[in-house]
């Protein structure tokens, strides 16, 4: 059993109609995986059938197995979360889609919490058709933070080998962003990003900089009022706590002079502000992280891409990469566990001894 | 007298301690612009002199004149506003920055709508330090909409080669943006952007894209409502009118894939939703022109600057590029008005004979 050492990857399935087991597909094609990790994706053995049959795939199987007890550490695994048919219209935004892709999500969740999985990818939803009884979030990363009970001490973070950009608030309207922005709010999210950057990327001293609301950071007051009453405060006391944040910076200015290279990451202060810029520079190699889980979760940085779904031409380098992150951070976790770990702690009866000899 | 008939540029100081006279003498110290416009600086020779003074030149001379009447279409020209000496603090924040920005701006625009110019290019100027009983304005732009009485009539648009942005809303707080986007004024801004890109830019035909205000548009409601009750009603309302208008495009996406290439404008709802990509896209080439005035009015897409402002520095290429731009835009105006009049208007004498005949 030379893999049983791989971190195995849960993967869940996402939007049946959607891209998602195509890309999940693609990515587990290359056998090299195997050499890293173990894949073990959630959802059902038709699901992969149907799939494997409309991309002419002949050579490709999953190990089909009911509980990740059975998997096999040298191939990637199917978990039939479910045995039932699913009906997949490609391409369509149907209830099936979101409830099969919440099954999917929930069971992952369930091996995750019970330490079975090094990591978690999840592969795009829909966040209109998952909305049920069961599930009452935007989208992944705040049911994950709900899941794990971390408040507001979570952070959406987007990973590539060019930059990292996060986020204080994630999937809001633009009408109520400013409202969504507090003190306390910058300092949480600012200082899980800091506690990420240096256990999930093993960076010493990380160096953060913040972005302003408004246009021009706000023009010191005449185009909006948060960077003097909300955003400077926050850095303040950040810089207090020890954490190197600088900031606010004008963000049209900030991006366009390639600022984000003198930093480890780019915090902007609402979504588009940050996944613009982001996915201009690194469009189909970019990850979404969440940090300040007690897991490890990824995702791909595209959405459920049901203009193309049945066309089967998506790019999966984003799943590839949310898959290798996934690894990487699992693993960085363990190292920056481990070397944190108090190696130094005197040997009690050594300590005694020495105490002795001064008597 | 082989220039009389170049068009002649007036160009506006901007904070004088910024670097807004050292990226237009640096633009004018190339003499291939004498050969394509003649420009008029509105200033004070004492300025011009200490310029050339810090900046060690020499050779460079403006002709200082007291009026536009007695300009040198061979040279660059430099029109005394004012006589006395100005007290120049580079990269300070002074109240005589702004007091002075202002009065080379109004001379400018007094001979603008005099029609003593075919177009102004504005240096930047501080939006903070102009503000005063004779101006009251958040910049250039909505000064200039205002003294031509144009009203919502007008939008500022980003200019390159590559590409053209717009904004519904300029120099807003985040907070205030949602409630300053209406129905009514997508419409006024898209009907000025399509006719400026037929008149300006000589496109028969244009074709605009509009992008969604919310995070993935709104993703059809969840993540807000003014994409399905504001900006779509918007967009059908133009196409009844003939404009041809495409969205609203989740604005991540749009710009990760690049789709602006397919248009000939790119409408944004709000300041960084447009200037960041743009200026991530064009740094350094630029150029800011308001669309819908009666006059052509160009400038550079930077600001004062005053953190380089003492160590001249500062790329002139975007000064260079709105110079440029403003005389091919005057031209193109100019050319348009010419082809869209009624050559085909028949000659009265004429038809009445062929009605003559019919009888």
């Amino acid at each position: 059993m030379e893999n049983e050492y791989l971190p195995k990857i849960g993967i869940s399935i996402g939007d049946v109609n959607g891209v998602g087991m195509e890309v999940i597909i693609k990515s587990l094609l290359n056998k090299e995986i195997n050499k890293t990790f173990t894949p073990v994706v959630y959802g059902c053995g038709k699901v992969a059938t149907f799939f494997k049959k409309e991309m002419g795939l002949n050579d490709f199987n999953f190990n089909i197995v009911k509980d990740i007890s059975q998997i096999n550490t040298k191939q990637s695994n199917m978990l039939n979360v479910w045995e039932n048919e699913v009906k997949i219209e490609l391409g369509q935004d149907t209830a099936v889609g979101g409830e099969y892709a919440i099954k999917s999500l929930k069971a992952a969740v369930t091996d995750l919490k019970n330490g079975k999985l090094a990591a978690l990818v999840t592969a795009p939803i829909n966040k209109n058709n998952v909305q049920s009884s069961v599930f009452n979030y935007k989208g992944h990363t705040d049911y994950l933070a709900d899941e794990f009970n971390v408040g507001d001490n979570y952070a959406m973070m987007l990973v590539s080998d060019k930059l990292r950009v996060s986020l204080i608030t994630e999937h809001v309207p633009v009408s109520e962003v400013s409202k969504n922005i507090s003190i306390e709010k910058i300092i949480a999210k600012v200082t899980v990003i800091n506690e990420s950057l240096k256990k999930d990327f093993l960076i010493p001293r990380p160096i953060i900089a913040l972005l302003g609301l408004n246009p021009h950071a706000g023009d010191n007051g005449l185009l909006g009022k948060e960077e003097l009453e909300v955003i400077i405060p926050a850095i303040n006391i950040l810089k207090e706590k020890g954490i190197v944040c600088l900031g606010p910076y004008s963000a049209d200015g900030y991006w366009a002079n390639s600022t984000y290279t003198k930093f480890d990451c780019t915090v902007a202060m609402y979504h588009d502000q940050g996944l613009i810029p982001f996915k201009q520079l690194c469009f189909d190699d970019g990850v979404n992280f969440t940090a300040g889980l007690p897991i490890v979760r990824t995702s791909p940085d595209h959405g459920t891409a049901y203009d193309i779904a049945n066309k089967f031409i998506a790019n999966e380098n984003s799943m590839r990469q949310a898959l290798y992150t996934a690894v990487d951070i699992a693993k960085n976790r363990a190292l920056s566990k481990a070397w944190t770990a108090d190696f130094l702690k005197p040997n009690p009866r050594l300590s005694q001894k020495i105490t002795n000899t001064r008597e």
